[in-house]
């Protein structure tokens, strides 16, 4: 194949994103080539300078440049609710929702294969900060896979001890879906979770 | 919104790409973040590196580290043979088809409206590597579009003066293609093209 050898080595590097492959990497690489330099230059200084200064919270281990993120340090959220979440990604989809407690970010799920246990999601972390805090209640925000179920198993076991109420996302039907296409299980637990009309 | 302000600023500047949107955009950031640092660092690194060295090839003007790219510096290609495309994406499509002769590349097409004419598109070079090399047969494989339709007669009025054959891409359905989905000027194309069966 007749390419320059720089270009090649720019598809290849371009395919460490998610969702781009070779395709996308080489169709990308050529436009920014062709008419998105200056953007380029400046999304390379901006990759290195995130890489480089954005680390975790102190408090909640999700993403953030500084000690404490925007919403510990902030003085508007209500302390008594904590929200623990998977991943950094899940706390910006929680925000969208309007939830305006604190955050705990395990960075991941229970994985005794992978050696992900209790140390590697920061339980002890997430011991400090109810210490620190006064929450009262704890929403268990992790995901509806195994994985996800028997962390938030393990930290409800883990926090039930302090007293603290805890409590799962509901499961059911998404807004806008069509019955006729959501899945047996999801139905069934939109059945066994009905609530009655006021 | 809650998210870290430099994390926001890589969401932006990640859109810089074609394709990525903002939601694309913050998966990427994110996933970048959580477990592919140093590989974004290798792509921060050969960004600024491609921007700055890859040029055009003196004689094709398709993209190029070196002054000559390997095509045109290649002992193997037929030299009477040229191929005009409107990028260098093109040239890629193209020698993927296994062909063998050289390339001249436009980056773009003739488009008054947008300032585009003859000199944006380097036919003065075209003329230039008309007169170096003893070029049989031109390929005209500039778009099926207006401008590119436009740009292809503009440049065959300009090469016949040599005596030089002049082609143009055959039109018609594409190999696997179903015709009940092929657009009825495509099909009236392959119809106008049919060709005997030997």
């Amino acid at each position: 194949m007749i390419e320059s050898p720089l270009l090649t080595r720019l598809v290849a590097s371009l395919q460490c994103m998610p969702g781009i492959g070779k395709k996308s990497a080489r169709r990308i690489a050529y436009q920014l080539l062709q008419s998105k330099r200056q953007n380029a230059r400046e999304l390379a200084t901006v990759l290195v300078e995130a890489m480089d200064r954005i680390g975790h919270c102190q408090s909640c281990r999700t993403f953030s440049e500084s000690e404490l993120c925007q919403v510990c340090a902030s003085h508007k959220r209500d302390r008594t609710l904590l929200c623990i979440v998977e991943s950094p990604a899940d706390v910006y989809a929680i925000e969208e929702a309007h939830y305006n407690g604190l955050y705990f970010v395990l960075m991941g799920h229970l994985s005794p294969l992978d050696g992900v246990g209790p140390d590697e999601l920061g339980l002890d972390q997430l011991e400090q900060l109810l210490d620190r805090e006064s929450v009262e209640e704890i929403i268990l925000a992790t995901g509806t896979t195994v994985e996800g179920e028997a962390t938030a198993h393990y930290i409800s076991e883990m926090v039930k001890k302090r007293g603290i109420r805890v409590s799962r996302l509901a499961l059911g039907i998404p807004m806008g879906g069509d019955l006729e296409y959501i899945d047996s299980n999801t139905l069934s637990h939109a059945l066994s979770g009905r609530r009655p009309v006021e």
